[in-house]
């Protein structure tokens, strides 16, 4: 089992990753505490109820997906979680993909004020998503709008969950992998490529995924509020949450055609060949991401839409994260007028 | 114009309390801002809105009072505020009484996660809540149930908006207003009495408001997540809560008659007579506070709703703070039985 620490001033959590680790893991947590509330993804549940999760007793079972994210479902949780007499003294323990993740999380965030809460990721999107302490719920404004900054007192990622994912979540879960490998340095990227050249498999990619979990953790223990590094996270979002958004593709497979845009801008912007788009293009491609998308999508109404994001603190100019020639992230400001011609390029590209 | 600043070790603020202070001070704050939204009380946007308010274009309108705090407004405030389209790096401003302001401070609290804000409050009893960063809405399973800790940026306590306050709200905000006495001394108790013995005006008050304001200040800087001293600001509200959510008084007037019965307790353990309860009691009787209801009291149910109160964390025992010989408030715990005890002789009293 691996065991990462937060390098916070004060109040430290750990991030747990190994196979079949929960049981045990949760034993030690969960002994602190006169009562312990369970929220679990009905999805996770329903695989697992007679295996992993068999000594979980009545757990509030909550939407898979975006569906738990609604103004109703977080009332129907919070609601739930005082009907049963959570008190400041409790523990609640959110199983889940990133959805139930962040719904769990903010309910935990804000009943009674906030009580302590274990993260417990089922998917691989949620290796990115449980650790940070940003929990949210969306708006009719769009997602994760409305939230908290919530630390968890503990994170147990046990890959026994990621057995049962169809292909969809795998593919859609590598994009945030793919991030933090951009993120790690050239090498990391050329590696994870070179696993999953032919295909992305949990076994081929699971070094990958543990790298991305420290590389994340190194950004959110140096900038927990996002005032600083930890926008560099934000890597590929901007135009991927304005494609996933208008396009109604999952999450991370708006993030990989974020990231592709993200590499035509920093070579533009570098006057210099960082990234092979050629190349990124073909295994983007290869491994059935839309990246044709690309080529239809209407640029104004991209623009709109990251002019709106709430990441976005201007209105003339849209806030950027690129890779300069160092293979660093960097965050930039680019006006409205340079981004059109930007994203022009890359339609004409593809 | 008094000026109090918090004494965290970082992050502090202002409370600003004067007479005709509010656009002054404010000019101060939403300099530093692109965009400021206000979220106004309707009844003090009605009575305010050609006068001390008349700057203040498309205020977001919330309703006075409790139901400022259900779900349903909460989710419209955020949409609303989205809409309008908040950035993080804008201001909200909250002007309202106590409910208004838990509810606006609520919702800068969550909205992308927390915006800076401004707590102005309009009547006695917010000369409280709008100190101390405690946001809140209300569940149907009790008041306050789901809320954040958000420090404001800063507070402008105008004391021009208590004059159109009804009698109903003087009476009511009064009893915070005497809790804080209590905390603060003896002499400041006896003062206090002194000065309303028939009847309470706001002139008479209005030291004792300022005072209380030091008061909680103190208590809220030494402990802002009220794992410790900050507990003593619930003085009088363990039983008052109960009789609040139980018999539907005001909640200075059940803040009042929770001090009597915490009087009594105080009393009772210290086997000596701290306070002359016979005073005390006409007192509050001579001041219309319904004393009476003490005797009717149903003690099975008033103990059930103090076991459930968000601030009990056993539940063989409820958590009281009373005040000792040297006139200074201590946390305890009652057992059960024993409180039934006191609860009857407090009952055979009256």
């Amino acid at each position: 089992m691996h065991e990462f620490k937060t390098t916070y001033p004060d109040n430290n959590y750990t991030v747990h990753v190994g196979h079949g680790i929960f049981n045990k893991v949760m034993k030690h947590y969960t002994s602190h505490y006169n009562e312990v509330f369970y929220i679990v993804d009905v999805t996770v549940y329903g695989h697992f109820r007679d295996g992993i999760l068999k000594d979980i007793e009545d757990p509030i079972l909550i939407d898979s997906g975006e569906s738990a994210k609604t103004f109703q479902s977080f009332m129907n949780l919070t609601e739930n979680l005082l009907e049963q007499g959570i008190k400041r003294s409790s523990l609640v323990v959110v199983i889940g993909g990133g959805a139930a993740g962040d719904a769990g999380g903010f309910a935990a965030a804000v009943t009674l004020r906030g009580v302590d809460f274990i993260q417990v990721p089922t998917t691989i999107l949620a290796h990115d998503s449980a650790i940070g302490g940003k929990t949210a719920i969306n708006s009719s404004h769009g997602k994760n709008l409305i939230g908290a900054f919530h630390r968890p007192s503990g994170v147990i990622y046990d890959l026994e969950f990621l057995s049962t994912l169809p292909e969809s979540e795998i593919m859609s879960g590598f994009g945030e992998v793919f991030k933090h490998s951009l993120l790690n340095s050239k090498e990391a990227a050329r590696s994870l490529m070179a696993k999953t050249a032919f295909g992305i498999s949990i076994d081929a990619i699971e070094e990958s995924i543990i790298d991305g979990i420290k590389t994340k953790m190194d950004y959110v223990s140096s900038d927990e509020f996002e005032s600083g590094s930890r926008k560099f996270l934000n890597l590929g979002h901007t135009l991927g949450h304005a494609i996933e958004y208008q396009y109604k593709i999952p999450h991370g497979q708006a993030i990989i055609l974020g990231l592709y845009a993200m590499m035509y801008i920093s070579n533009k912007t570098a006057e210099n060949e960082i990234f092979d788009l050629q190349k990124y293009h073909e295994y983007f491609s290869g491994l059935d991401y839309p990246v044709g998308l690309l080529g239809e999508m209407d640029i104004e109404q991209m623009i709109d839409l990251m002019r709106h994001d709430k990441k976005n603190i201007k209105n003339e100019a849209i806030g950027f994260v690129l890779i300069d020639e160092s293979f660093s992230p960097y965050f930039t400001e680019l006006n409205i007028s340079t981004l059109e011609n930007y994203l022009s390029g890359i339609k004409e590209s593809i």
